[in-house]
């Protein structure tokens, strides 16, 4: 039965054209030949099901089936074409329901990841893209060439509002440019949102007339739509540049209305939670294609991994992540599965963060280039002299790395980095 | 390091009061003991972070830390004790961020899944839970005991308006309760959705006069969130009763906030994509705690697997599920990881769905009681004589699984039924 449900999917001489381009890891399930599987994938992930339907005429299956149009046993990986007319423009919901939807539980498949998808240009033109981009948000913050240096409050939750403005000037005058919330900080009891915005906006406002230098903060907005835009405009009355949400917990139904609101934030987005559904290289759905829904949406700066910090991730596949935004061209190979042209969507800022600390600055900027935010919460935090000689240290350790200096020699003049390194290394 | 950043996270005497509770299946990294992975993922879902930090106080962290009171290593199974104060009530993005965020990435971690989760009754408060119910969906469509009998009409893209709402309408002359889109039809080029529902919902009117009975519509809205209220508001406006949405593309934020608009819509969960996180056992999300979740927020109803379909789903989880769902009390064992009680929120109605024809409805009913609706798309289109006779079909196997007479004999009475059985056995 199931054959003839799913026959007519597969085409390897198709040529596609207009289509929207899904790479998919596949291992079918025992017994179902990779063929099979591949063709049950195109199908349910189009207009098929696991029967053949009396309503389906063959004039629509010819005009709207998608097309398994590559296919390798050996490496498992099987590339669909896909009519722009299966997707509604402008609905990234719509395209993950369809591409990254009930396939991952279909029994054909015993594993499915979802690695890499090419975007035709008329479906690029229904997204607006970044509002402000790297070029936006290194203007805003007068910072031109090198990395922008950024902090997360820590403990994650603890501090009231007073302290947790301190903690932000404290990394502010050591030489930070951004100070985020963390991710699980929201509104709470004992640290109201409001409250906490207003008093660290204050002492930004310190911050910056001390340090001559351009502050911001990235207050976190993650909440249920209509209060997560209530926050988001509160911010913004107050002057603040910026709005971090936790885009996986949050999801892209609201992500999209965020952007389209079009409140002059620059939009920072953390990815807590990804590695659900990005860890496995087998199963689930790349972070390579998160990123680019990110940019497509029109997030401004974009968690990417630090390649050298506490988290999972590869140096190649951060470094993919890092092109994926931040090129307009995307050749294949390297970690992209799939080529795209971003046309005139701009480029979103990479933000390496996870475990980083003034040490691996020199390695993070060779491998990630100078369009990132450093982005370091224990490394500067946990400085054994506090937060301020924390961040004096990651701004130490940055500049000599602009400059060619390695670290061991800036040690001699900069003590709070040779501090830093020495409880580090 | 990590020793010292992590100590303190461990305590089996503790015994959790008021905390919420989230269970977790572990195994640790390489070379990482059980013990300190357990911990890593306690901190770094509460307080903590990869090393000890300046700006954290010894009485900070005794209130606010979450503990390890449970660890079974041959089961994998930890148990975790999370003081309510972590939580921002009602914001369910914020929880997900935290014990469902970063932990998922950690190194320490080689494969981390987030069971179950207890809600202490205070968390539990802050949600509405849903508006009507099992009680409330079975008042509206005067159904009483049986479960209803609900079709997606197939395929899932293709047909236009005018096809779309006589497909509908074949459904329900035949025996069909509900009506439902399908998760990637929204407007589409072919098929706009204004247009559809217009259609579809005067079929809908034609089709109640002809039967004598109640029918529904559930239209998919799934769109970025405020399309996705104008057209709950448009449905609403033309007197349809229910909405459905793809949870998982859709997201947390938007979800709330169309359950909190209070609408005066029957609110339909659709779970496309969820296995790209549930399916692995050993890594991501249960769909368990995806179902809680819905509860809380309030849907109405949700697909929960159909045990014998084309869906990946065991018996023993999709029955969890349901009862989840649908009991007040939940005990341990059978599925459920961990208790719960669920107050005064409504039960939600379990929707069995994916690869379901009329031979499987008893088995179906015999192992999820009369509280479901049995939801079936190419088993009723599939038919070879078409939608209306396999609507029939359903309905006869229905019918005949409530009078508790075997379908074998049921077939000598119903040769649509026959038919049906012939086809699919």
């Amino acid at each position: 039965m199931a054959d003839k449900a799913y026959s007519g999917y597969l085409n390897p001489k198709y040529v596609p054209r207009a289509d929207l381009i899904a790479a998919f890891y596949l291992e079918p399930a025992a017994k179902v030949p990779f063929e099979e599987a591949a063709q049950a994938v195109a199908s349910e992930s189009s207009i098929g099901t696991w029967t053949p339907l009396s309503t389906l005429s063959k004039k629509m299956k010819r005009k709207l089936h998608a097309r398994v149009f590559s296919l390798n046993k050996r490496t498992g990986i099987i590339k669909i074409a896909y009519p722009l007319a299966l997707f509604e423009k402008g609905n990234i919901p719509q395209l993950l329901s369809s591409v990254a939807g009930n396939v991952f539980g279909m029994k054909e498949v015993k594993n499915l990841k979802l690695l890499d998808i090419n975007f035709p240009n008329r479906y690029i033109r229904s997204f607006k893209g970044p509002r402000f981009g790297i070029q936006g948000v290194r203007h805003i913050l007068k910072v031109k060439k090198r990395p922008l240096l950024g902090t997360i409050v820590k403990p994650k939750l603890g501090l009231n509002e007073r302290q947790h403005a301190q903690v932000a000037l404290q990394a502010w005058l050591g030489g930070c440019d951004l100070v985020k919330d963390d991710e699980n900080l929201t509104s709470m009891r004992f640290n109201k949102f409001e409250k906490r915005v207003r008093q660290t906006l204050r002492l930004r406002d310190k911050a910056e007339k001390i340090s001559g230098e351009r502050k911001a903060y990235m207050p976190n907005v993650t909440a249920p739509f209509s209060e997560m835009m209530r926050r988001a405009k509160f911010v913004k009355s107050l002057g603040c540049e910026y709005a971090m949400v936790d885009i996986v917990s949050v999801g892209w139904s609201a992500l999209q209305d965020l952007r389209d609101a079009d409140l002059g934030l620059i939009l920072h987005a953390h990815r807590a939670g990804h590695a659900a559904f990005t860890r496995n290289p087998r199963h689930g759905i790349s972070m390579l294609l998160i990123a680019k829904l990110c940019r497509l949406i029109g997030f401004d700066q974009l968690h990417v991994g630090a390649i050298v910090g506490k988290m999972h991730g590869g140096k190649r596949e951060v470094k993919a992540i890092g092109e994926e935004i931040e090129d307009t061209i995307i050749h294949k190979g390297k970690g992209h599965v799939l080529s795209e042209n971003w046309l005139n969507i701009k480029p979103v800022l990479a933000v390496c963060s996870g475990g980083l600390h003034p040490g691996k600055i020199p390695e993070l900027v060779k491998a990630m280039g100078n369009d990132i935010v450093i982005q370091m919460g224990g490394g500067v935090h946990g400085h054994p002299f506090g937060t301020r000689h924390g961040a004096i240290a990651a701004r130490q350790a940055l500049e000599a790395t602009m400059k060619g200096i390695p670290l061991k020699y800036a040690t001699m003049k900069h003590f709070e980095l040779a501090i830093a390194l020495r409880k580090w290394g």
